[in-house]
């Protein structure tokens, strides 16, 4: 998605060495005219599928996740929780995740109401780098005997190991833009 | 906003004397059309006003808050963030917020480069109770010397404190559904 790609060459900035900050206009500040069109790109790449449910994880996602829906069919979005509340209920999906940017690990959680057997379930999230909150999201949906459509990713860091882990699996992995490597604090793309 | 009513009256839980789930629609899994719907009505509250720059705090806010932007002019959103990560830097105001739900007080931060002085602030959230949440945003807003511009709540607990102390400040309130109280497990709209 070279809107993307564009602003992230623009605006990101490389801080340590493998971390991308996009806070001026994807996940601290939001360009909301930029998650429109990032929405309509994710929902592109899996027109053709069936799709009943979008699942996401909190916080990042959560946005984008909703404008994907927007721009198919308003399916239901669902998002994983990470922090213990007490408005969740005790009969969840649950997987653990470790943040690498937040060096913590949480349960994501979902009420296992939110999914039937057999149902098909995008998975949406913004970064993909060591894979762990996709899969723990395809884990989830796959405690729920649910099948997953696919993973569509905003950014994803392919010098790490994320996609292999999920194409593994079996996923299909969309992402609009893909990082091959930082050079001199400036991001080269794939 | 009757449809917002409806669906709290029809799918609303509410748990222990005080809480109310609204998760099958609001704030766990996500009706995407009523999402939109929101956001048409908290902007059209606001709608004489000049807004720069949309405010809320993860994770619930960040959608509504967004398809406000989008019924507006797209002003670009700012999240408050709550848990420490190392992609947000040192240079941030905050501001303690105590979770009733979460039982647990979080410091809120927003990068100070988000804000100027005098940019005009529209603050939105989920819910409104006693008022921690939209305190502490509207901290943000005035520690950055800008200037709210007004609250919008999607759902108020008419019965709880935070509209009497928003409206002390100065704060002008606007909630789409106001709970006057619950009775014998239902919801009573104001």
């Amino acid at each position: 998605m070279e809107l993307l790609k564009k602003r992230i060459l623009e605006e990101g900035e490389v801080i340590e060495p493998n971390i991308l900050k996009v806070d001026r206009f994807l996940n601290h500040q939001i360009d909301v005219a930029l998650y429109v069109e990032i929405g309509k790109e994710l929902a592109n790449r899996f027109k053709d599928k069936k799709i009943d449910k979008i699942l996401t994880v909190e916080a990042s996602g959560i946005a984008l996740a909703c404008f994907c829906s927007n721009a198919l069919n308003q399916q239901p979005v669902v998002y994983a929780k990470k922090d213990d509340s007490k408005i969740i209920s005790e009969n969840t999906y649950s997987h653990p995740v470790h943040s690498f940017t937040k060096n913590k690990t949480s349960n994501i959680r979902v009420d296992k109401k939110f999914f039937s057997e057999d149902e098909n379930i995008l998975i949406i999230d913004d970064f993909l780098a060591n894979g762990q909150a996709s899969l723990g999201l395809a884990s989830i949906v796959n405690q729920a005997k649910a099948n997953v459509v696919g993973i569509g990713i905003v950014v994803e860091k392919g010098f790490q190991q994320g996609r292999s882990l999920l194409e593994k699996e079996g996923y299909k992995v969309e992402s609009l833009a893909i990082i091959d490597h930082f050079e001199n604090g400036k991001v080269i793309f794939r």
